[in-house]
Protein backbone atom coordinates (compact mmCIF):
# COMPACT_ATOMS: atom_id res chain seq x y z
CA UNK A 1 0.00 0.00 0.00
CA UNK A 2 1.11 3.56 -0.77
CA UNK A 3 0.87 6.71 1.35
CA UNK A 4 -1.92 7.56 -1.09
CA UNK A 5 -3.27 4.41 -0.94
CA UNK A 6 -3.86 4.40 3.09
CA UNK A 7 -4.69 8.14 3.31
CA UNK A 8 -7.49 7.41 0.80
CA UNK A 9 -8.71 3.92 3.25
CA UNK A 10 -8.37 6.19 6.38
CA UNK A 11 -10.69 8.80 4.97
CA UNK A 12 -12.95 6.18 3.91
CA UNK A 13 -12.69 4.51 7.28
CA UNK A 14 -14.66 7.57 8.71
CA UNK A 15 -17.14 8.52 5.98
CA UNK A 16 -17.85 5.33 6.16
CA UNK A 17 -19.13 5.80 10.63
CA UNK A 18 -20.04 9.14 9.76
CA UNK A 19 -22.61 7.89 6.76
CA UNK A 20 -23.78 5.31 9.23
CA UNK A 21 -24.90 8.10 11.32
CA UNK A 22 -26.37 10.84 8.94
CA UNK A 23 -27.50 8.29 6.61
CA UNK A 24 -25.47 7.73 3.38
CA UNK A 25 -27.64 10.64 1.58
CA UNK A 26 -26.53 12.97 4.09
CA UNK A 27 -22.70 12.04 3.49
CA UNK A 28 -21.24 15.24 1.57
CA UNK A 29 -17.59 16.29 1.16
CA UNK A 30 -18.79 19.10 3.37
CA UNK A 31 -20.15 17.31 5.89
CA UNK A 32 -16.76 14.76 5.77
CA UNK A 33 -14.53 17.40 6.02
CA UNK A 34 -16.00 19.39 9.05
CA UNK A 35 -15.70 16.03 10.58
CA UNK A 36 -12.28 15.52 9.53
CA UNK A 37 -10.75 19.05 10.16
CA UNK A 38 -9.46 18.87 6.25
CA UNK A 39 -10.26 20.95 3.67
CA UNK A 40 -13.35 20.56 0.90
CA UNK A 41 -10.24 21.39 -1.70
CA UNK A 42 -8.23 18.51 -0.94
CA UNK A 43 -11.30 16.08 -0.22
CA UNK A 44 -12.71 17.24 -4.01
CA UNK A 45 -9.58 15.94 -4.98
CA UNK A 46 -9.74 12.89 -3.88
CA UNK A 47 -13.60 12.11 -4.49
CA UNK A 48 -14.91 14.50 -6.91
CA UNK A 49 -18.27 14.40 -6.47
CA UNK A 50 -20.76 13.56 -3.78
CA UNK A 51 -22.21 10.83 -5.51
CA UNK A 52 -18.40 9.12 -6.17
CA UNK A 53 -18.37 9.65 -2.37
CA UNK A 54 -21.45 7.69 -1.58
CA UNK A 55 -20.34 5.33 -3.96
CA UNK A 56 -16.69 4.60 -2.91
CA UNK A 57 -18.24 4.55 0.58
CA UNK A 58 -20.58 1.66 -0.26
CA UNK A 59 -17.83 -0.09 -1.95
CA UNK A 60 -15.28 0.14 1.18
CA UNK A 61 -18.57 -1.27 3.30
CA UNK A 62 -19.26 -4.16 0.98
CA UNK A 63 -15.20 -4.94 0.98
CA UNK A 64 -15.80 -4.85 4.70
CA UNK A 65 -18.53 -7.47 4.51
CA UNK A 66 -16.83 -9.88 2.06
CA UNK A 67 -13.78 -9.94 4.39
CA UNK A 68 -15.39 -10.32 8.08
CA UNK A 69 -18.55 -12.88 6.10
CA UNK A 70 -17.88 -14.35 3.07
CA UNK A 71 -14.56 -14.95 2.38
CA UNK A 72 -14.29 -16.73 6.07
CA UNK A 73 -17.20 -19.07 5.14
CA UNK A 74 -16.33 -20.20 1.97
CA UNK A 75 -13.65 -22.07 3.95
CA UNK A 76 -16.24 -24.01 5.17
CA UNK A 77 -17.10 -27.51 3.04
CA UNK A 78 -19.94 -27.29 0.59
CA UNK A 79 -23.49 -26.78 1.33
CA UNK A 80 -24.94 -26.74 5.06
CA UNK A 81 -21.64 -26.01 7.18
CA UNK A 82 -21.18 -22.90 4.56
CA UNK A 83 -24.75 -21.97 5.13
CA UNK A 84 -24.26 -22.04 8.34
CA UNK A 85 -20.73 -20.02 8.42
CA UNK A 86 -22.69 -17.50 6.38
CA UNK A 87 -25.56 -17.09 8.82
CA UNK A 88 -23.24 -17.08 12.38
CA UNK A 89 -20.79 -14.17 10.11
CA UNK A 90 -23.69 -12.04 9.04
CA UNK A 91 -24.79 -12.58 12.91
CA UNK A 92 -21.91 -11.20 14.15
CA UNK A 93 -21.62 -8.45 11.86
CA UNK A 94 -24.84 -7.52 12.64
CA UNK A 95 -24.29 -7.28 16.64
CA UNK A 96 -20.71 -6.48 16.48
CA UNK A 97 -20.75 -4.07 13.40
CA UNK A 98 -18.00 -1.14 14.54
CA UNK A 99 -20.04 1.22 12.76
CA UNK A 100 -22.11 3.92 15.16
CA UNK A 101 -25.36 4.02 12.92
CA UNK A 102 -25.73 0.52 12.33
CA UNK A 103 -25.85 -1.59 9.22
CA UNK A 104 -25.33 0.90 6.10
CA UNK A 105 -26.66 -0.93 3.80
CA UNK A 106 -29.95 -1.73 5.62
CA UNK A 107 -30.25 2.06 6.22
CA UNK A 108 -29.14 3.21 2.81
CA UNK A 109 -31.77 0.41 1.02
CA UNK A 110 -35.03 2.64 2.35
CA UNK A 111 -33.25 6.02 2.20
CA UNK A 112 -32.32 5.39 -1.72
CA UNK A 113 -35.19 3.01 -2.77
CA UNK A 114 -37.23 6.04 -4.56
CA UNK A 115 -33.96 8.31 -5.43
CA UNK A 116 -32.89 7.08 -8.81
CA UNK A 117 -29.36 7.73 -10.02
CA UNK A 118 -25.73 5.83 -9.90
CA UNK A 119 -25.85 5.61 -5.92
CA UNK A 120 -28.66 3.65 -5.90
CA UNK A 121 -28.04 1.68 -8.94
CA UNK A 122 -24.24 0.63 -7.41
CA UNK A 123 -26.49 -0.09 -4.04
CA UNK A 124 -28.73 -2.89 -5.23
CA UNK A 125 -25.89 -4.36 -7.69
CA UNK A 126 -24.08 -4.78 -4.45
CA UNK A 127 -27.58 -6.39 -2.81
CA UNK A 128 -28.06 -8.60 -5.40
CA UNK A 129 -24.02 -9.95 -5.58
CA UNK A 130 -24.93 -10.48 -1.72
CA UNK A 131 -28.07 -11.95 -1.69
CA UNK A 132 -26.45 -13.98 -5.05
CA UNK A 133 -23.90 -15.35 -2.80
CA UNK A 134 -26.19 -17.02 -0.61
CA UNK A 135 -28.49 -18.45 -3.75
CA UNK A 136 -25.66 -19.49 -5.31
CA UNK A 137 -24.40 -21.59 -2.17
CA UNK A 138 -27.76 -23.08 -1.15
CA UNK A 139 -27.74 -24.37 -5.37
CA UNK A 140 -24.35 -25.73 -4.54
CA UNK A 141 -25.40 -27.09 -1.42
CA UNK A 142 -29.04 -28.87 -3.10
CA UNK A 143 -26.15 -29.94 -5.69
CA UNK A 144 -24.19 -31.75 -2.35
CA UNK A 145 -27.64 -33.63 -1.27
CA UNK A 146 -28.22 -31.14 1.65
CA UNK A 147 -30.76 -29.17 0.47
CA UNK A 148 -34.39 -31.08 -1.37
CA UNK A 149 -33.46 -30.30 -4.42
CA UNK A 150 -37.03 -29.11 -5.87
CA UNK A 151 -36.25 -25.73 -3.05
CA UNK A 152 -35.83 -22.46 -5.30
CA UNK A 153 -32.29 -21.03 -4.59
CA UNK A 154 -33.85 -17.38 -4.86
CA UNK A 155 -36.65 -18.12 -2.27
CA UNK A 156 -34.13 -19.31 0.14
CA UNK A 157 -32.52 -16.14 0.16
CA UNK A 158 -35.21 -13.75 0.25
CA UNK A 159 -36.36 -15.73 3.51
CA UNK A 160 -32.49 -15.38 4.90
CA UNK A 161 -32.51 -11.62 3.83
CA UNK A 162 -35.88 -11.31 5.82
CA UNK A 163 -34.58 -13.06 9.10
CA UNK A 164 -31.65 -10.90 8.94
CA UNK A 165 -33.90 -7.62 8.51
CA UNK A 166 -36.61 -8.34 11.56
CA UNK A 167 -33.55 -9.17 13.70
CA UNK A 168 -31.85 -5.90 12.87
CA UNK A 169 -35.09 -3.91 13.80
CA UNK A 170 -35.98 -6.21 16.85
CA UNK A 171 -32.53 -5.31 18.03
CA UNK A 172 -31.65 -2.20 17.38
CA UNK A 173 -35.28 -0.32 17.22
CA UNK A 174 -37.02 -2.65 19.83
CA UNK A 175 -34.02 -3.46 21.74
CA UNK A 176 -35.58 -6.64 22.51
CA UNK A 177 -33.29 -9.16 23.81
CA UNK A 178 -34.82 -12.40 22.36
CA UNK A 179 -34.64 -10.87 18.68
CA UNK A 180 -31.45 -12.93 18.48
CA UNK A 181 -32.45 -16.42 20.21
CA UNK A 182 -35.81 -15.88 17.62
CA UNK A 183 -33.59 -15.10 15.00
CA UNK A 184 -31.75 -18.48 15.30
CA UNK A 185 -34.71 -20.26 15.36
CA UNK A 186 -36.07 -18.87 12.14
CA UNK A 187 -33.05 -19.86 10.61
CA UNK A 188 -33.17 -23.83 11.82
CA UNK A 189 -36.69 -23.18 10.88
CA UNK A 190 -35.61 -22.31 7.21
CA UNK A 191 -32.63 -25.03 7.31
CA UNK A 192 -35.19 -27.63 8.30
CA UNK A 193 -37.40 -26.98 5.80
CA UNK A 194 -34.83 -27.00 3.22
CA UNK A 195 -34.36 -30.23 4.03
CA UNK A 196 -37.40 -32.36 4.55
CA UNK A 197 -40.71 -31.88 3.74
CA UNK A 198 -43.53 -30.33 5.80
CA UNK A 199 -46.39 -33.64 7.21
CA UNK A 200 -49.85 -32.88 5.91
CA UNK A 201 -51.73 -30.65 7.89
CA UNK A 202 -54.04 -32.37 10.14
CA UNK A 203 -55.13 -31.05 12.75
CA UNK A 204 -57.71 -28.27 10.98
CA UNK B 1 -64.98 17.32 12.60
CA UNK B 2 -64.63 20.74 13.13
CA UNK B 3 -63.00 23.13 10.32
CA UNK B 4 -59.92 22.82 12.69
CA UNK B 5 -59.99 19.21 12.93
CA UNK B 6 -60.08 19.17 8.76
CA UNK B 7 -57.48 21.56 8.44
CA UNK B 8 -54.95 19.44 10.52
CA UNK B 9 -55.83 16.77 9.03
CA UNK B 10 -54.97 17.96 5.56
CA UNK B 11 -51.45 19.27 6.74
CA UNK B 12 -51.18 15.89 8.70
CA UNK B 13 -51.69 14.09 5.40
CA UNK B 14 -48.68 16.35 3.41
CA UNK B 15 -46.76 15.91 6.15
CA UNK B 16 -46.81 12.20 5.76
CA UNK B 17 -46.12 12.31 2.20
CA UNK B 18 -43.33 14.53 2.78
CA UNK B 19 -41.75 12.79 5.63
CA UNK B 20 -41.84 9.67 2.96
CA UNK B 21 -39.51 11.34 0.34
CA UNK B 22 -37.66 13.14 2.95
CA UNK B 23 -37.10 10.89 5.71
CA UNK B 24 -38.74 11.25 9.07
CA UNK B 25 -35.87 12.87 10.39
CA UNK B 26 -35.71 15.62 7.50
CA UNK B 27 -39.40 16.81 8.29
CA UNK B 28 -39.03 20.35 10.32
CA UNK B 29 -41.39 22.61 10.31
CA UNK B 30 -39.37 24.97 7.62
CA UNK B 31 -39.79 22.18 5.16
CA UNK B 32 -43.47 21.53 5.81
CA UNK B 33 -43.75 25.49 5.57
CA UNK B 34 -42.02 25.82 2.24
CA UNK B 35 -43.94 22.51 0.60
CA UNK B 36 -47.45 23.70 1.58
CA UNK B 37 -46.89 27.66 0.93
CA UNK B 38 -47.81 28.49 4.66
CA UNK B 39 -45.97 30.30 7.27
CA UNK B 40 -43.63 28.69 9.37
CA UNK B 41 -45.96 30.39 12.47
CA UNK B 42 -48.78 29.47 11.74
CA UNK B 43 -47.27 25.61 11.70
CA UNK B 44 -45.59 26.44 14.97
CA UNK B 45 -49.02 27.26 15.91
CA UNK B 46 -50.49 23.81 15.57
CA UNK B 47 -47.15 21.85 16.16
CA UNK B 48 -45.19 23.33 18.94
CA UNK B 49 -41.89 21.69 17.74
CA UNK B 50 -39.94 19.43 15.07
CA UNK B 51 -40.35 16.30 17.32
CA UNK B 52 -44.38 17.05 18.34
CA UNK B 53 -44.55 17.24 13.93
CA UNK B 54 -42.83 14.14 13.99
CA UNK B 55 -44.47 12.29 16.60
CA UNK B 56 -47.82 13.53 14.91
CA UNK B 57 -47.14 12.07 11.41
CA UNK B 58 -46.26 8.53 12.97
CA UNK B 59 -49.78 8.56 14.87
CA UNK B 60 -51.44 10.05 11.54
CA UNK B 61 -49.70 7.01 9.64
CA UNK B 62 -50.34 4.61 12.43
CA UNK B 63 -54.29 5.48 11.94
CA UNK B 64 -54.03 5.20 8.30
CA UNK B 65 -52.43 1.29 8.65
CA UNK B 66 -55.11 0.66 11.46
CA UNK B 67 -57.95 1.63 9.65
CA UNK B 68 -56.01 -0.02 5.84
CA UNK B 69 -55.01 -2.92 7.78
CA UNK B 70 -55.95 -3.96 11.35
CA UNK B 71 -59.65 -2.96 11.56
CA UNK B 72 -60.86 -4.68 8.28
CA UNK B 73 -59.09 -8.00 9.03
CA UNK B 74 -60.69 -8.09 13.47
CA UNK B 75 -63.92 -8.82 10.58
CA UNK B 76 -62.48 -12.38 9.66
CA UNK B 77 -62.82 -15.45 12.42
CA UNK B 78 -60.30 -15.59 14.59
CA UNK B 79 -57.55 -18.05 13.60
CA UNK B 80 -56.04 -18.95 10.33
CA UNK B 81 -58.45 -16.66 8.72
CA UNK B 82 -57.61 -13.52 10.23
CA UNK B 83 -54.17 -14.10 10.54
CA UNK B 84 -54.29 -13.92 6.03
CA UNK B 85 -56.65 -11.43 6.67
CA UNK B 86 -53.79 -9.26 8.68
CA UNK B 87 -51.16 -10.50 5.73
CA UNK B 88 -53.58 -9.71 2.50
CA UNK B 89 -53.71 -6.34 4.44
CA UNK B 90 -50.55 -5.49 4.64
CA UNK B 91 -49.13 -6.94 1.07
CA UNK B 92 -51.79 -4.08 -0.11
CA UNK B 93 -50.31 -1.75 1.97
CA UNK B 94 -46.81 -2.13 0.98
CA UNK B 95 -48.18 -2.42 -2.66
CA UNK B 96 -50.30 -0.02 -2.93
CA UNK B 97 -49.01 2.90 -0.12
CA UNK B 98 -50.23 6.23 -1.26
CA UNK B 99 -47.26 7.66 0.07
CA UNK B 100 -44.59 8.79 -2.71
CA UNK B 101 -41.08 7.18 -0.64
CA UNK B 102 -42.83 3.78 0.83
CA UNK B 103 -43.40 2.86 3.90
CA UNK B 104 -42.84 5.56 6.43
CA UNK B 105 -42.32 3.17 9.12
CA UNK B 106 -39.49 1.08 7.86
CA UNK B 107 -37.70 3.84 6.55
CA UNK B 108 -38.18 5.66 10.39
CA UNK B 109 -36.36 2.32 11.93
CA UNK B 110 -33.61 2.67 10.44
CA UNK B 111 -33.42 6.13 10.50
CA UNK B 112 -34.04 6.47 14.44
CA UNK B 113 -32.86 3.16 15.66
CA UNK B 114 -29.61 5.22 17.01
CA UNK B 115 -31.26 8.44 18.10
CA UNK B 116 -32.63 8.43 21.92
CA UNK B 117 -35.59 10.68 22.18
CA UNK B 118 -39.42 11.10 22.22
CA UNK B 119 -39.53 10.74 18.45
CA UNK B 120 -37.69 7.19 18.23
CA UNK B 121 -39.56 6.00 22.10
CA UNK B 122 -42.89 6.73 20.20
CA UNK B 123 -42.29 4.76 16.70
CA UNK B 124 -40.80 1.85 18.80
CA UNK B 125 -43.94 1.57 20.16
CA UNK B 126 -46.05 1.46 17.52
CA UNK B 127 -44.45 -0.66 15.98
CA UNK B 128 -44.64 -3.10 19.55
CA UNK B 129 -48.71 -2.16 19.38
CA UNK B 130 -48.27 -3.65 15.37
CA UNK B 131 -46.21 -6.93 16.23
CA UNK B 132 -48.27 -7.42 19.07
CA UNK B 133 -51.75 -7.67 17.29
CA UNK B 134 -49.56 -10.44 14.87
CA UNK B 135 -48.64 -12.21 18.34
CA UNK B 136 -52.13 -11.84 20.11
CA UNK B 137 -53.91 -13.13 16.72
CA UNK B 138 -51.59 -15.90 16.49
CA UNK B 139 -52.17 -17.04 20.16
CA UNK B 140 -56.06 -16.58 19.66
CA UNK B 141 -55.77 -18.95 16.83
CA UNK B 142 -53.72 -21.88 18.72
CA UNK B 143 -56.17 -21.18 21.02
CA UNK B 144 -58.72 -22.14 17.67
CA UNK B 145 -56.75 -25.43 17.22
CA UNK B 146 -55.84 -23.59 13.79
CA UNK B 147 -51.90 -23.46 15.12
CA UNK B 148 -49.39 -25.82 17.06
CA UNK B 149 -50.35 -24.47 20.79
CA UNK B 150 -46.38 -25.20 21.54
CA UNK B 151 -45.70 -22.15 18.76
CA UNK B 152 -44.72 -18.94 20.21
CA UNK B 153 -46.26 -16.33 19.09
CA UNK B 154 -43.54 -13.32 19.43
CA UNK B 155 -41.73 -15.66 17.18
CA UNK B 156 -44.51 -15.77 14.50
CA UNK B 157 -44.64 -11.98 14.63
CA UNK B 158 -40.61 -11.65 14.32
CA UNK B 159 -40.76 -14.07 11.43
CA UNK B 160 -43.76 -12.40 9.73
CA UNK B 161 -41.97 -8.84 10.20
CA UNK B 162 -38.97 -10.45 8.12
CA UNK B 163 -40.92 -11.83 5.41
CA UNK B 164 -42.50 -8.02 4.80
CA UNK B 165 -39.40 -6.31 4.68
CA UNK B 166 -37.43 -8.75 2.81
CA UNK B 167 -40.62 -8.09 0.69
CA UNK B 168 -40.03 -4.30 0.67
CA UNK B 169 -36.42 -4.46 -0.04
CA UNK B 170 -37.00 -6.85 -2.89
CA UNK B 171 -39.72 -4.74 -4.75
CA UNK B 172 -38.78 -1.38 -4.16
CA UNK B 173 -34.50 -1.20 -4.40
CA UNK B 174 -33.94 -4.55 -6.68
CA UNK B 175 -37.27 -3.83 -8.68
CA UNK B 176 -37.97 -7.82 -8.48
CA UNK B 177 -41.08 -8.27 -10.06
CA UNK B 178 -40.97 -11.84 -8.02
CA UNK B 179 -40.75 -10.69 -4.73
CA UNK B 180 -44.63 -10.73 -4.12
CA UNK B 181 -44.76 -14.21 -5.08
CA UNK B 182 -41.81 -15.48 -3.18
CA UNK B 183 -43.06 -13.71 0.28
CA UNK B 184 -46.53 -15.24 -0.16
CA UNK B 185 -44.61 -18.36 -0.59
CA UNK B 186 -42.70 -18.00 2.75
CA UNK B 187 -46.33 -16.76 4.76
CA UNK B 188 -47.71 -19.94 3.61
CA UNK B 189 -44.57 -21.78 4.69
CA UNK B 190 -44.78 -20.34 7.64
CA UNK B 191 -48.18 -20.95 8.01
CA UNK B 192 -47.73 -24.46 7.26
CA UNK B 193 -44.68 -24.64 10.20
CA UNK B 194 -47.47 -23.29 12.58
CA UNK B 195 -49.40 -25.82 11.98
CA UNK B 196 -47.69 -29.62 11.42
CA UNK B 197 -44.19 -30.29 12.44
CA UNK B 198 -41.62 -31.21 10.50
CA UNK B 199 -40.34 -34.61 9.56
CA UNK B 200 -37.05 -35.90 10.79
CA UNK B 201 -34.20 -34.93 8.07
CA UNK B 202 -32.99 -37.98 6.14
CA UNK B 203 -31.37 -36.87 3.34
CA UNK B 204 -28.25 -36.03 5.32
Amino acid sequence: MTKGDLTRQAILDRATRLASQLGLGGLTIGALADEMELSKSGLFAHFRSKEALQIQVLEYGAALFVEAVVRPALHAPRGEPRMRALFEGWMDWARTSPLPGGCLFVAAATEFDDRPGPVRDRLAQLQRDWLSVIATSFAKGAGEGHFLADQDPEQFAQDLYGIMLSYHHYSRLLGDSKAEPRARRAFETLLAAATAPLLPTTNR
